[in-house]
């Protein structure tokens, strides 16, 4: 079949809202398959084996019918893990779908939306998205660490979110902080939780959320369940708030296959716990190789480190992914001399130390 | 682990903006497994073998990483398939998805949306959602059919959404009336085609987009394909404003394997067409069937029927579903007097009018 030809183009792109057109659109990390993908944080072990024989057992009406618009099963087996009432869990199609529908339950045309500064850039693309200022408070950064700016309540934000453990710092704030951060802020605070399994114990704001009516806690399947091309999060929040926020998601976000690969996943608690300690395991090792060169980072805890390499970081980026390897890089202020590094899986790490060897020390 | 305590929800919802706490949110079709589910217009058949089959080979990198972010083979695919170029298609997650990136990409407070009522009740809800103003323009219903409003054109809208064929009314427009409508019309009109594959030939307006930059076409796999529950739908329309469209869905809207699985469908040419003859050749039966009981419609381009009924449509609808039987019932003006019945398995309508035959002849 012919292609059509194209027409004027002005005369389809000319009633975009103006601030559409103007942006630039959120960047990805490059998805590429033949090579060492150290660069998205996606898990470096497969998913559970529940979930591949979930697959497995798809049948016709799974995919005929509409799904359940509510993800129930999943929200169910949410609640059941994580001590909470079904009620209080929203399934997204990935924890950016979460993120989507509570920019758009809550900011009108003149409410800002804030955030700690550098993290999660999608962030900033949402709030242009809803037509909305986002404020940036820079994190205070020393040799211990990365700190919450303290001016975060004082910004009139009707929204603050705070990635917890942050990216792409891979730094920790304390549950306490955070605790008191939301009883200042008049607001609903939102604690990114995506790489929180990777955090010590007692890290998480979750089991404190009856304590807290103004905060909404996310959760993605996404890192430690290895299921990043599954898509489902989750959201955590006041039941009353998760109904309003279920009118304003897609009524199908979450599609027959992804809510049966959710519920094996949540189900197989076992291989959730091996791979997080897998991944801990190995994080520590590849700290070690990596301390050889000098590189430091504050304290990781999430399944990536953010390495101080110093001015060539832009140089060895391009050297690592012309030899296969590809990690995270931003040419932008506080991050230009670092590399951000996604813990693979052993045989990954110990090409990446042997290259960055070669890259650095023999030449 | 024991459940959470609730406290106060008003500290919890007092942030959402207004107008979502006001709306009702989209009510979709009851999705209840265990009866004939005649109400949200799913195909009666599975969906092709080549989908199964490609479940069975989803591998454990595929679950593991971040999906294509722009559903990259499905697009190829569909742009083989339909005869349009890659670049001017968008991969939503459902055609919800593509309805809403376009309510998100294309309207500002004060803009308006348009569309021919009564039709897909989501339409309305996305203006909520968007914050903007919808404007109805009635169907002109005579016997032949439903007509499209002269008005449409008129109506100062930057978005004017015709389902076609239309949805509860199963009738279709003329494609050179849409045609008309899109060059009189100064701003975006969608045609929703959900149902087209069941109009008769030459009803798309498909094949027309080259001259007429300002239409875009959205296709669903939840009719004709038998996918409802993948969630997977395509937005046609000219390079440049796909081009912007995409960096309004979310990054990683469509999930490895719905991607996989669409791809499968899009190829299986075959059993499509086999699917879509099925489905005509058992509309031609069941409208035989209904038609002892006195009943009329308007000719259906879908696969479904909005019957007439008479008075004892709500009392019929609430007596079929008591009976195991689903069909669609709105208690509204111009649609409380019908029935809309999807085309179901011949087994199924045949339940059907034997169970209207004791309702309606033998009471």
């Amino acid at each position: 079949m012919s292609v059509q030809p194209s027409p004027d183009q002005s005369r389809a792109t000319r009633y975009l809202r103006p601030d559409i057109v103007a942006m630039a659109g959120y960047t990805p990390g490059e998805q590429v398959r033949d090579c060492i993908k150290l660069n998205t944080n996606e898990c470096a072990w497969p998913p559970s084996p529940a979930v591949l024989a979930a697959l497995q057992v798809i049948g016709e009406d799974g995919l005929r019918l509409y799904p359940n618009p509510r993800s129930q099963a999943v929200r169910e087996a949410a609640a059941a893990r994580y001590g909470v009432d079904a009620s209080q869990v929203l399934v997204g199609n990935g924890s950016d779908d979460c993120l989507t529908v509570l920019y758009r339950a809550l900011l009108a045309a003149t409410d800002t939306v804030a955030c700690p500064w550098p993290t999660y850039g999608l962030y900033d693309d949402l709030a242009t998205l809803q037509g909305v200022r986002i404020i940036h408070a820079d994190y205070r950064v020393d040799a211990q660490g990365w700190h919450l700016p303290a001016a975060l309540p004082r910004l009139g934000a009707k929204l603050l979110l705070v990635a917890n453990p942050n990216n792409p710092s891979a730094t920790i704030s304390p549950v306490a902080e955070l605790r008191e951060l939301a009883d200042r802020h008049d607001g609903i605070l939102v604690v990114d939780e995506a790489y929180i399994d990777f955090a010590p114990a007692g890290s998480s704001i979750l089991p404190h959320l009856a304590d807290h009516p103004n905060v909404v806690v996310l959760r993605t399947f996404s890192k430690s369940y290895s299921l990043a091309g599954g898509r489902l999060g989750l959201l955590f929040g006041q039941p009353a708030l998760v109904q309003h926020l279920m009118k304003v998601k897609d009524s199908y976000n979450v599609n027959y296959i992804s809510q049966a690969i959710g519920v094996a996943a949540l189900n197989d608690v076992d291989y959730h716990h091996a791979l997080i300690n897998r991944t801990l395991a190995e994080r520590a090792r590849l700290e070690i190789a990596l301390a050889q060169f000098g590189w430091t980072w504050a304290p990781s805890a999430a399944n990536f480190l953010l390495c101080e390499v110093g001015e060539r970081a832009g140089e060895l980026y391009q050297a690592l992914k012309a030899h296969g390897i590809l990690v995270r890089y931003w040419d932008r202020v506080l991050l230009r001399t670092k590399l951000r590094i996604t813990v693979g899986r052993p045989e990954q790490n110990d090409r990446l130390v042997a290259l960055l060897r070669e890259l650095i020390v023999d030449s």
